[in-house]
């Protein structure tokens, strides 16, 4: 990368999507050089980010999120905003489609000068794509966008990573068997503050309404102690009906969490959660290429079983200290 | 600890259950000397163990596990077997009652010499309860268990901890709703290789047969890609039916997978993947001591957003290289 940390970060400041993508580009980076100019860009950065929205936009593929997004982001630039969408899913570009699909889907979005799209790098492990997708949504607060969704077609963990690094999770959902509370994967209501059916229009209005009533009836037996319960909106993109109500309710909710403190909050537990993760993945990292000559054989013992698991981890772990 | 390991090696080698209950104090302990002493012992006793079947006994509280295991444990006293019976949820004793509970509910298998049973340490972490189990698995085999149950109430992730150091799942399940397949934690079914309908006797016989065809109609739209699907029992501790036959199963199964070759393939992956989190957890604890005195202060900077966390975590690892 022959472009300096100095040029990258005026670049970032002036709004530059150009200087934002090789940012991102350098975050993804596993070259240890790489690392370091991103950690001195992310500590440049830091101060000038945190002044977004941060919304995850989580649901199934075909449940329509490009097309909320697309028809969501309309209504945040007409009120001069600045949208950047991320994906947190590993080798999964925004959509589970194609980086070519996402751009033709999103196509009006994508053209627009205060829009920045960025599908996630292809064969990637979640940890990494975790840590490359919180490390752009500061690069692109930083570049000025106030609006950040963070996309996830909700592989393995990735619900609960999107909603670690975002103010507000929206669940979108396609109603489609009639027993519906069954069709959303257990724990994500949990994370959701927004419950949103998607294509509420034509033949599937019934079936939406009755999504809608079976979601806030399971919300109200299992809301527990959560805070805020979600909120449960139907919307259809082809028509716009629900979109600007629920753009309203988001802004409205997002405005009274900034208030009381509550988004503050959270943010700094964020941070102090991701913080000790980058710590124990690094602590493990750094131990697993200082110890990659000898772990073969220890693991060889441990499948003979001639070595107790848990005294073969100590036995390998003192090693480091001879190095 | 007044003893030295070359007399708690030779007492559990002889089947004596005192010093078997000291060994696994021994491995409770936090204390590095004591530590230096488990481990010693632990590769003295490992030759000498992985001869018995090791079942996971899982359900909540109130389904009859104590009166299950003792009902099956008669049978398997009867037919020449040595049990222990381990638990593995953390500061929960067996059957999530007081340790006095326990020794009440067991209480003819309690007094039995062949009958070992050890609850929970109070006020452990999950992680260490794991590993104390696991270790406590090698002694009781050492000393002779041919049969060990290891005992989980389903707090957190103890059934996977459970299904991770066992050859064969057993579930509980004690029928409530007539909606039984949503009483079962998700997840917790694909852990199963036995789901056993508790209490059909008297009034709840219907309940339990009702809640057998539902599960298996389940089971038949969920197995994927399993290569064993769970077999469903009712039983009744009460009138005994259903015990016997589900303890033939259960050997039957056994036999069948020991045959195979499945359980020694399984065992071997189990110990990589319990090498590999005490490697990951040793480590971790390790770093966390050294940097103690450190990580008060990045922690703070971390709060008050004065440095990324990403960046946060190199700097404080940085610093075991400079001690």
């Amino acid at each position: 990368m022959n472009i300096s940390v100095e040029a990258l970060k005026s670049g970032v400041l002036s709004g530059d999507t150009r200087a934002l993508a090789k940012v991102i580009t350098l975050f993804e980076s596993a070259r240890p050089d790489h690392r370091e100019m991103a950690n001195e860009l992310l500590s440049q950065l830091l101060p000038h980010s945190g002044q977004s929205l941060r919304l995850a936009i989580s649901g199934s593929p075909g449940v329509g999120k490009s097309t909320f997004i697309e028809a969501f982001g309309e209504q945040l630039l007409s009120a001069g905003h600045r949208l950047a969408v991320l994906a947190v899913d590993p080798s999964s570009p925004i959509s589970g489609g194609s980086i070519l699909g996402d751009r033709i889907r999103m196509e009006s979005l994508s053209r627009h000068p205060d829009v920045f799209i960025r599908p996630s790098p292809a064969g990637k492990m979640l940890g990494g794509t975790a840590r490359r997708t919180r490390e752009a949504i500061i690069a692109c607060e930083a570049a000025g966008f106030d609006r950040i969704c963070v996309e996830t077609v909700g592989v393995g963990q990735s619900e609960t990573l999107a909603a670690s690094m975002t103010d507000l999770f929206v669940l979108l959902y396609l109603p489609n068997s009639g027993d519906d509370v069954q069709g959303i994967k257990r724990g994500i209501l949990e994370l959701a503050d927004f419950v949103v059916i998607t294509k509420a229009d034509g033949a599937l209005i019934t079936a939406a309404n009755l999504a809608k009533s079976q979601i806030e009836q399971a919300l109200m037996l299992t809301r527990g102690t959560s805070h805020y319960p979600p909120q449960v909106f139907t919307v259809s993109s082809i028509t716009g009906e629900g979109i600007a109500e629920l753009g309203e309710a988001l802004l409205a909710t997002a405005k009274d969490r900034q208030g009381s403190g509550f988004f503050a909050n959270k943010r700094r537990q964020q941070s102090l959660a991701w913080f000790r993760s980058e710590f124990i993945d690094q602590i493990v990292a750094d131990a697993d290429r200082k110890l990659a000559d000898d772990a073969e054989a220890i693991r060889a013992e441990v499948e003979n079983s001639t070595v107790a698991p848990s005294v073969a981890a100590r036995k390998l772990i003192s090693k480091i200290l001879k190095k």
